[in-house]
């Protein structure tokens, strides 16, 4: 898993993942919002999603010993998602570094394309028992940082 | 850990635990109730507080090895509990067997005393390797099942 | 809304609804397990897309003035479902009354069809002032109850 | 509700509140940690009982025609939350305008007072009809807003 990522599959990975999720009752709450922490779990899904994408999964970066942990997480909530609303979550990578890597996340909803919501995360590598650790150097490869696509 | 328990150990412990939950923003829905999936994270509380009570704790059944994983689970819903309510939470033992135990839970609004719910969950025996295995001989001196209290 | 169904629309209705859901890391517990309670939720996502393939919408429904309010659930847990796992989520309707509908529920593992949970949940149908109400006329049309396609 | 609060009472108020909470294992994620978007609901427990301490209740904001929603959350993690750990939250006001209010807060192990995180949240009024409004003149001046106790 440590070898070098071929240019041409670099290439063919977009750099932006978007997965779509309808908003269940359980996420609403007493104002008929989709209530805030419920878009933390957005992006952690859309983050889950842009690894699969970006040709590795998490599930097999945990087996192999690397924890990513979120370290520090921003929301700005623009306006309210709804029940049944169909929601799209946009993800990317901002920043990466030996340890840490960024996530920016972009929300709207899914039928007007409306904004509902930007926001990051940041997450740093850890080993099996918890210390700080690093980011293994095929995932560096893989997660290719831009430009946000929309201010955060 | 697996010393006798003194009777006289057992016989200070309540059968029936209580813990108080005050229902909190995220459990609300858009209805105005607290969404029916939060019973059983709130059976899982009194849960944990019933073993301590009963003299030992489900962490350190963990760390020695043991867990705990829900087989089956039963609501019934009998009036709804809403946002800011202070809510009662029973637990007890029912049942228990070698590899099974069974608790009883009833949920009460706490200014009333008016009951909300009841239910109940088994959980078998599980070893590090997610095998089935056995309730600890100490485990099932502490956990005195009883008669339901109220009809589940 | 309370115009009669065509037989021929009522034909065209699959009885059992299936969706896809990916488990995301909010669903995991320490045991590497996910959590128990979010298959209610599960339950309550297959729910609203089998109503929507029924012909209607909940969300409409309420919009229309009728809620419906969960006062029964029972799940039987066969096998963990774990991080990353596509489970696909069946739902049917298994009774029908004037004021209350029993679905049930079947969890699998998408990629290996292995059985990982079953369920049902009853509502009863209430009014904008959260009283025991009817369910509408075109609901009880649309939602056939079927034999249980599984042991629940 | 408007009559000017005396300022005997004012002074009675403590600027900081404090909350505990028992990390259950609905929380806990499968790397054996409190997951991440659990901290914005212990947030938001932590403000509903600084509101209380404050003098006044959410609740009845709400049912006075005021709602506050949640524009901006900021979290940073610092140290893991586990099962079954006791934590302490504090919440403060840290600014408060005629729209919006923004509150501070502080999660600690409560056994040994390690620092486990901290965080802001601003939360803006609407109306009934989810317009923005204005947060009720003695709802501003019970919620004093003071300099952050520890550096977010």
């Amino acid at each position: 898993m440590t070898d070098p990522v071929p240019a041409a599959a670099l290439a063919a990975v977009d750099p932006i993942s978007v997965i779509e999720h309808r908003v269940n009752y359980s996420e609403t709450d007493q104002m008929a919002f989709a209530y805030h922490a419920n878009y933390l779990v957005w992006f952690d899904m859309a983050r889950t999603e842009h690894l699969r994408r970006s040709g590795f999964t998490y599930r097999d970066m945990e087996v192999a010993g690397t924890f990513l942990a979120v370290t520090e997480a921003r929301v700005r909530y623009r306006q309210a998602a709804r029940y049944d609303d169909l929601v799209r979550i946009r993800c990317w990578a901002r920043e990466i570094a030996s340890r840490r890597v960024i996530f920016g996340y972009a929300v709207e909803r899914a039928e007007t394309g409306e904004l509902l919501a930007t926001g990051e995360t940041a997450l740093v590598a850890l080993d099996r028992q918890h210390r700080l650790s690093h980011i293994p150097d095929h995932v560096r490869a893989l997660l290719r940082p831009i430009a946000d696509p929309v201010r955060l």
